[in-house]
C-alpha cells in the first residue's frame, strides 16, 4: 500500500516572515518528511503554492490529488505519511475526512480529482 | 488533443462577500466554462479551495495538474480553454507560463506532478 502513494516536497519554500537569505524551510520540511514514514518522498522545485508555504502533495494513481500549506518540521511530517496511508487505502480515491490528521483539515489548500473522475450527480 | 485535458469547475463556490442565500458563483461558472471552448467540462462539488474560490482544475493524464481560484464567468471560461489547450500539447506535461493568459498566471492556486514525476536534479 505505501508504494501507491507520492509525497511531493516543495524544497523551495519560505515560511512566511524568514529573512531572504534564510534556509528554506521547504528544503527542511522536506529531509523531516523522507525519514517520517514508509511512503515515496520527492522532492520539486516548485508547487506554485508559494505564498502559503512550505507546501506538500500527496498524489495516488486514479485517485484524487490533495495540496497542503503552512507546514511545519514539527508533525506535519508524521502527518502527510499518516494522511498518505488512508488515501492509499480508501475505496473511492479520496482521503477521508474524520480520520486524517487535523494538519490535514486545517491546512488544506486545494484537491485535484483524477482525469476520469465523473461524480453520478454531475449537473451543477 | 482537445480530449487530453479535461476542465474541472466547482459549482459550489460562493464568491467572496456574496450574501449566503445568493445562487453559487461556481455553478454559473460551470455553465459558462462548459460552451465556452472545446476542452470536457466536469463539475465537481468541492475543490477544497472555498476560501479562494470560484475554483477551476485542469488535469491531463500523465501531467502535472493545475488549481484556479478568484474565477469570473467573464474572461475565466476562455482563459481555462486555452490553458488546457497549452496544457495538452506541451512536451513536458506542464502549462508554458509565458504564454498562457494573465488570468492563469494571477489566480494560480498550486500545481501538483503527476505520480511518477521524478526530476533530474532530486535533491532539495
Amino acid at each position: 500500500m505505501s508504494s501507491d502513494v507520492v509525497i511531493f516536497v516543495c524544497t523551495s519554500c519560505k515560511r512566511e516572515g524568514d529573512a531572504p537569505d534564510a534556509p528554506r524551510a521547504g528544503a527542511a520540511l522536506g529531509e523531516a518528511v523522507a525519514v517520517a514514514g514508509p511512503h515515496r518522498v520527492q522532492f520539486v522545485k516548485c508547487l506554485s503554492n508559494c505564498s502559503r508555504g512550505p507546501s506538500a502533495a500527496l498524489v495516488r494513481p486514479g485517485g484524487w490529488s490533495y495540496v497542503f500549506g503552512k507546514l511545519e518540521v514539527e508533525g506535519s511530517p508524521e502527518a502527510l505519511h499518516e494522511g498518505a496511508a488512508l488515501l492509499g487505502a480508501s475505496e473511492d480515491g479520496t482521503m477521508p475526512w474524520n480520520s486524517r490528521p487535523d494538519i490535514l483539515k486545517r491546512q488544506m489548500i486545494a484537491r485535484i480529482p483524477p482525469f476520469d473522475f465523473t461524480p453520478a450527480e454531475s449537473a451543477p
